[in-house]
């Protein structure tokens, strides 16, 4: 390791997100983790709950203490689920500690609008002042230098990447944007429960959350402040039988006429430099797996004469672009490293 | 069997939709498969093609000759790709045999519009004519004594189930429907091809055939006809990881203030009485595992005040309800029997 | 129904099993589900447990009292985890009613094998010399007129059937049997933990309950009585990311010299007139798909000269044949109905 | 790129071992890959025909021919069917290219065992003994400034790897060892057909190729060679449904008494300082998703009192240790490198 290495503290390590900061962080050359605590199982060797990390990490799990997180680490990632960070990350700020949130306890920057969907008290304001809004394609200079990011939710990435060029420029009209996702199982996380079931899963597909989903109000938060005016989305999602992916089809009615190649050589414009967003050519349309285990987003376009309206597919890995890897990916913006290090995976195909 | 037993030939045998007639065939009380036809293998036993109906079905695949077919059967079935209906129906009609036909060749009355999306030449106008349109629950009586049925698409049919009422009675605005489809992989057929490799569409989700599916001119003909004006659709198709089912989510905004308990009861009283069709009560969504195996297409409602828009979502098992059960249903109601004869399967769970 | 219909019970109602059976009772022709029973959730709807019997089944789920099922049935299902039918069946024979039991209680004859192996205290010697052994082609005749059954395990029922008239015809050495079985994730049943997340089953393979399978004592006990002398196996499970089915590949040194095509006759000779059993000709194998849904256990044969050893490989759907298939099939046989009766299921393909 | 970087052509790109050496290479510190060659397509973009390769890999793909690929690379991989390497070997060593064959063409030292499981001509005998067996943890060493390596089977690698240690030892009777492997369907190639129809596969398990696969020779003559006389084995893949990886269940008697702590220490002596096989601790079995990914051999072992036998489980990624993460251990063995360089993923889970 070279000597601007920092050190790296995951909170909720026994969880998926826990386990995908460490997979990726392997493959940092300016980051390693120092420690990884958990609520449960302190005390014992990671690689009890996660057998794939047999050999390669031998780290004991620890109770989360903000002290003794100072004494071991420069930076935590909190994957834990809402309610812990909005309590935890004053504490680690206090302790000189910076913070990158995973959950969603920071994101909306309205604690009235939190209560609402999330039914918990919020984080403080002067905490939800402090994170950025880690949606690095859009807001990644923002973060430079900065000690707290609230990393985006899968859906939001997703769907926001897909969204924010057109609205910004005025090409379609936010008032008639209808968001269709679909996800992998993974984002629910490892806890158990008859929503996680193999036999309830498997062989099928359904709507959760239709119009209640706590990830609604994130959009419509970005997508307000894109349009300079309110918007309200509608959304949906859908659980379907894989592991990991999130595909956002997005709708919406175009202002003037706009063909799809006019919406391919805007999104290539806007996303010009960035590595991980991926346009994709002549109405072609992404997969899940094109982009799986990669921090890539790839987007395709339709736009249609007969109704008016453009389709908008995006593809994520939600555990990498919608979770851990953007995560990295806002380390490396908060600390001023190039954008993409360590987070040059190729997707794993098939 | 009884004395008004009919005999059914199988046209497509060796494909998904013909192995599918046979399974529910054989549960008729008032039918039975005289003969299995293909335009491949005639002459070796079916059970060859599917070992799955060994000891079952020792029928050997015939070539396929209307007149050949007279001497055998009553009532025809077409299981057959796109084209060959369209020439093959009119022989069968010369004949005197009853013909239920699966594919799309029947459906658009308008042969130019066949023309446009299919890239084929269009049946005769005489022989679309006589075809009518099987979407058992809405054009039931239609099919009493007639001698020739288009059976629905897969996707039609869960769609229209779940939007005709509410566009007949005004609720939505037909200009403002957006459809968003799931299917699985069983609705491609048995043809190989790298887009039904497992490893392609195992652990991915993707959108095809954006706003170019053949199936968005007939979902638009009986709108048009219900909402007595023409109707213009988004429609999107994704193809999930599994082999069976259809979700459909439609998309529209609500004419006046209507609740998600108002379209339930909307919805129970026009499809009161059809055995097949299920409201979900209070908000809650079906999945497609709740009706695998049976001829039910499940719906559920969210009205969402913020947006003014209703989320309809409906579910089939593609293979059954979505095209031979439906199919046998058809048959029930053009031969006067109970509609639900011979298809009283409880879905398959898990 | 026909005035010989009889009234059945099912305790475990909320289980995937209890569900299997309300699915198969459907179609039988002489009998009928009269009440559900549950340890949980009396009072409710089953269908508020299972959404897919919506409009199907409006029975309210019971407690479960001995007295109060013989006000309503004849025969009970016990479709019930370990522990519960070693106390319930005795007070539900003494009430008159026939019971059927699917759990492990009741199988083996030696109590304290079963102590051994369930970690339990055992059903009482009495009520375990009531219960014949119900695995339906070898003990069907022992059935008849009994008032008690215990239906084999998943695993004994597709292994046995694989390797019973070769161990009885002693062209086998029974010290040389290994059997390797692979289950879907619905033998599990209903309940939740981490053995059953999606996140850890999908895309992965792995043996479980190495030579510590509770279906071990089952399957000797089986073997030795066949053999006439004790029988030791070695036995392994797999849990392979699928819902329902198993495929069970048995290996054993063959005695003397016998051809694939032996096996082949000499099991066709064996299962001559039960119609649930089919033997593949030629060398070719079974999937579990090729049984899906259905009551039949298919079994394909390999004998290799090299090594004198022969591969025989049986498939049959978890949850029928090694569950509620067979034990309907058992109580057909029990009421001296036809064997099949209510059990004419064709595989669903795909 | 350091000066010592190599320059690696591969041909077969547009299958999946082609892409998974493209995954993999990316994160090499010595080489990179410079041409992509196929049979097919060439002079269109390989991120043609692998979308997920779009802005990564901008090669397009050439024919295949020697004197070229001599101009543009110093290594050549071949992952290529059955027959091709046989031909091609000998012409790319006379360019002084280095050779890593990743298909059979090179596995089997004697000629006429080639011919008779594989049904093809053999390579020439002069080629045969150039190629060394890579088999990285056992014949590691001999690789080392070799020219050709001929890299194992994916059943073999998994088989033998959980074998070798006991048989060379003596601890298992070589004449009674049973394998019984499941693999994914990624093993199958990108070509089309039946029998890699997402329809036929998912929810399904069948054993193939029973007692006539063409790894069958391999393995015996691995084992042979180890035991210092002649094995025959009775082996039996199956196909179960998930893309990547293998699970080999092994089974043989054992040679006195021996524990399963005593296989586990035997192991991991054997194994010492080999950073890719992981020895389960305490009888816990190995599941391939925790090796997904990886280059990882996990090995798990139950020894059994009861039937004197053993059962050695062991997992890997069949496209990563079992085809293109071993090609390119040995490429660092044949190097001199070190063994583990650019292989350091860390399973991705879930």
């Amino acid at each position: 390791m070279s000597s601007d290495t920092i050190k790296a503290a995951i909170v909720g390590a026994t969880g998926y997100g826990g386990a995908e900061l460490i997979r990726l962080l392997q493959a940092h050359p300016h980051a390693e983790v120092s420690c990884v605590l958990s609520s449960s199982n302190s005390g014992t060797p990671l690689s009890e709950s996660f057998a794939h990390l047999t050999n390669i990490m031998d780290l004991e799990l620890e109770a989360i203490e903000p002290a003794a997180i100072k004494a071991k680490a420069d930076v935590v990632f909190l994957a834990t689920p809402a309610g812990v960070s909005a309590e935890l990350t004053p504490k680690l700020l206090e302790q000189g500690l910076k913070v990158i949130d995973l959950s969603g306890d920071l994101r909306l920057k309205d604690g009235a609008l939190y209560e609402k969907w999330y039914k918990r008290a919020p984080a403080s304001a002067e905490v939800l002042e402090q994170a950025v809004y880690g949606l690095s394609e859009v807001y990644g200079e923002a973060a430079a230098g900065r000690s707290a990011i609230s990393n985006p939710g899968c859906f939001p990435t997703a769907t926001l990447l897909g969204l924010i060029p057109a609205v910004k420029e005025g090409w379609i009209d936010p008032s008639t944007i209808i968001i269709d996702a679909k996800t992998g199982v993974s984002g629910a996380g490892r806890g158990t429960g008859l929503g996680t079931h193999y036999g309830e899963i498997n062989e099928s597909v359904k709507a959760y959350k239709v119009n209640a989903h706590q990830h609604i109000p994130e959009i419509e938060q970005v997508l307000g402040e894109t349009a300079g005016r309110e918007v309200v989305i509608t959304f949906t999602t859908h659980l379907i039988p894989m592991t990991r992916g999130i595909l956002s089809t997005m709708y919406a009615s175009v202002s003037g006429s706009k063909s799809t190649q006019d919406f391919i050589e805007l999104y290539e414009s806007f996303y010009k430099g960035r590595p991980f967003v991926r346009i994709r050519k002549n109405g072609t349309m992404p997969a899940t797996k094109e982009v799986a285990g990669s921090n890539y987003c790839d987007i395709g376009f339709s736009a249609d004469e007969r109704t008016g309206r453009v389709t908008i597919v995006s593809a994520i890995d939600n555990m990498v672009k919608g979770a851990a890897g953007q995560a990295i990916q806002n380390l490396n913006l908060m600390m001023g490293w190039d954008e993409a290090a360590g987070l040059n995976f190729i997707p794993m195909y098939p």
